[in-house]
């Protein structure tokens, strides 16, 4: 378990890849031995990602450096076997914001500890903040999963698909470490009716009875304009994409009611994990279903930029710098936890590159 | 249950009280009608109060003005029926510092919430700062009860006599919002094997299966030299106050024995709730079993300040501008929880002004 991952990370290899993937609008950069979670890209090019939880991995958050993967920020943070105070337990939704803090959401339920939200100061390489997010912030059933950082608001909003029925956003204020849980129950964020299948197989999960039945997931995807001006989201299995302003979110006066009158429905979207937005409001994401990754331009409009039965359960993206665009791939329907109770989940996985229709923020 | 407290403070009786105590150093500033928990004075004077979860308060902190109480900072967090994330569920610990933070902390034992550490600014009167202390830093059976401000090094240092063997001190970093338990189990935090008895009455507690018990209390009395260097601390049954440098307390890489090598065992001390300090090193504390105030002077030597039986369990301390020092009696031991599940405990509790031997830090 020391060494969670090899690289054939060849030249040659890529010319290969590059080549097979012709007109598919994406490049492989990287080949996993452990399923990642999602991932960022901070400003001056450091690529990191939370390993998944679900594949119990040795390092729950690493850094992708020369070919190789590295315990982000530290073996004391990342190691699983840490006894650290601050041991990161089990991390998905990662972010990296403009003042160089890669800011971490640790759900903490590979342990059932507290989750809580890490800022690790790149330019210093020390902690920044912590913030913890117990119930009832986070219920007892929380599965705290993706966000948005935004530095205009000193704000970051999270996902909480939770059971379904009490899905809702998280809203944390930086400055003062506060959090509110917000539109809790809201049609914007529980799961609509639809399963989610995918080369045939349909992802199940197994219920306390040990039944397999077939999990319909609330708010999962969220995303922020470079404006930091909509909050984009929506229920994993949801056929609509919603969006509400950051300071209505950020308006701890606004009640339950106005609060959840200021949600619009934006536009439509298929099912899918994490999204991320370009400098012209372009929503990318990955089209679970079909293997392939989509864009939701600015027109409202969904199209598929790449299709590929590689793209196996496209669960993150994110810009880095020069525009460059990344996401990663993790075969999660065939892991033990989607798949019924049996793992099919094989390496490789992938850290992957797409063309973006338009440049972003790094991080986001 | 509207009006927690009625005031009597009529200038012909505080004559009459100051004649009653000439030669005890102090004098009564109210009565009340309600047990007062603990007790800061503002920089500008302002007197705020924890009122004691062991009365059932309506208001969990008031502020005494106008010879009446009002909930502070406001309804939504003081409100024993407030629906508020941010309400304050039962505190005790209350101090102010010298940016005009009143610091509260929040056990969360009335509603088994988890505890927290709220800092609200009342030179904007907003919330300045919520820290959450999540299990482990505050385990199951915690008792987070008072602690020290220190803003040379931006921490805050809290008491937690727990289940008495798992007594720790808490270290809670301002500047990132962690917090780490120390000295856990440590002799310097844990109870030693001595009884309280008030007026010839021992303090019993019912154990789990209803007998009555007499408990041993660990670490509760907490404070902290006006140079920010010592921190002074020791169980709440103990006859020993010990002593652990700031610096040392604050810094993180010291491990578990390093840490304990550090503590000094500083002077004698009667059995006592919480303490307060002077510029001269001064340290001050209510004598429970003597019904007394006294002093540990800067050459370790105890002395009664005061003796009367209206001093009937002096709980808290806090100096204000100049030099007024300042306490609170509420009976804690006729309570039902310290009396063998029976209540005793009859107003009038008091806030009262104790002449100091030197000026010390307002809040502290």
């Amino acid at each position: 378990m020391n060494t969670l991952v090899k690289f054939t990370a060849i030249l040659l290899m890529f010319a290969f890849e590059a080549a097979a993937n012709a007109g598919s609008n994406f490049d492989i950069i990287a080949h996993l031995d452990t399923g990642p979670g999602n991932v960022t890209v901070t400003d001056n090019g450091r690529i990191i990602m939370s390993m998944h939880q679900f594949y119990q991995p040795k390092y729950t958050v690493v850094e992708y450096k020369n070919n190789a993967l590295a315990p982000f920020p530290n073996k004391e943070l990342a190691d699983s076997d840490s006894i650290s105070n601050l041991k990161l337990d089990s991390v998905l939704g990662i972010r990296s914001d403009a003042n160089g803090i890669v800011w971490m959401l640790d759900n903490g339920m590979r342990s059932g500890v507290t989750p809580k939200l890490v800022g690790w100061d790149t330019q210093s390489n020390k902690l920044h903040q912590v913030i913890y997010l117990p119930t009832p912030i986070a219920p007892k059933d929380a599965f705290v999963n993706d966000f948005a950082v935004d530095t205009r608001h000193k704000h970051i909003f999270i996902s909480d698909p939770a059971g379904g029925a009490n899905a809702a956003l998280i809203v944390v204020n930086l400055s003062t470490g506060t959090a509110r849980r917000v539109l809790e129950g809201h049609h914007s964020v529980i799961p609509e009716n639809v399963d989610l299948v995918i080369d045939h197989v349909p992802i199940q999960v197994k219920d306390k009875s040990g039944k397999s039945v077939r999990p319909h997931i609330g708010v999962n995807p969220i995303t922020e304009d470079l404006n930091n001006e909509w909050v984009y989201f929506g229920p994993m299995h949801g056929l609509s994409l919603y969006r509400i302003k950051a300071d209505d979110l950020a308006n701890g006066h606004l009640d339950t009611k106005a609060l959840a009158d200021r949600v619009q429905r934006y536009s439509d979207k298929p099912i899918s994990d994490g999204i991320t937005i370009d400098k012209d409001n372009n929503i990318y994401l990955g089209e679970l279903a079909a293997n392939a990754i989509g864009v939701i331009s600015a027109d409202k409009k969904y199209r598929r930029l790449a299709q590929c039965p590689r793209l196996s359960w496209v669960d993150s993206f994110s810009f880095g710098p020069n525009g460059q665009l990344v996401a990663v791939v993790n075969r999660l329907h065939q892991s033990s936890t989607l798949n019924g109770g049996v793992s099919t989940s094989k390496p490789p996985y992938y850290l992957l590159q797409i063309k973006a229709l338009a440049a972003g923020l790094p991080g986001r």
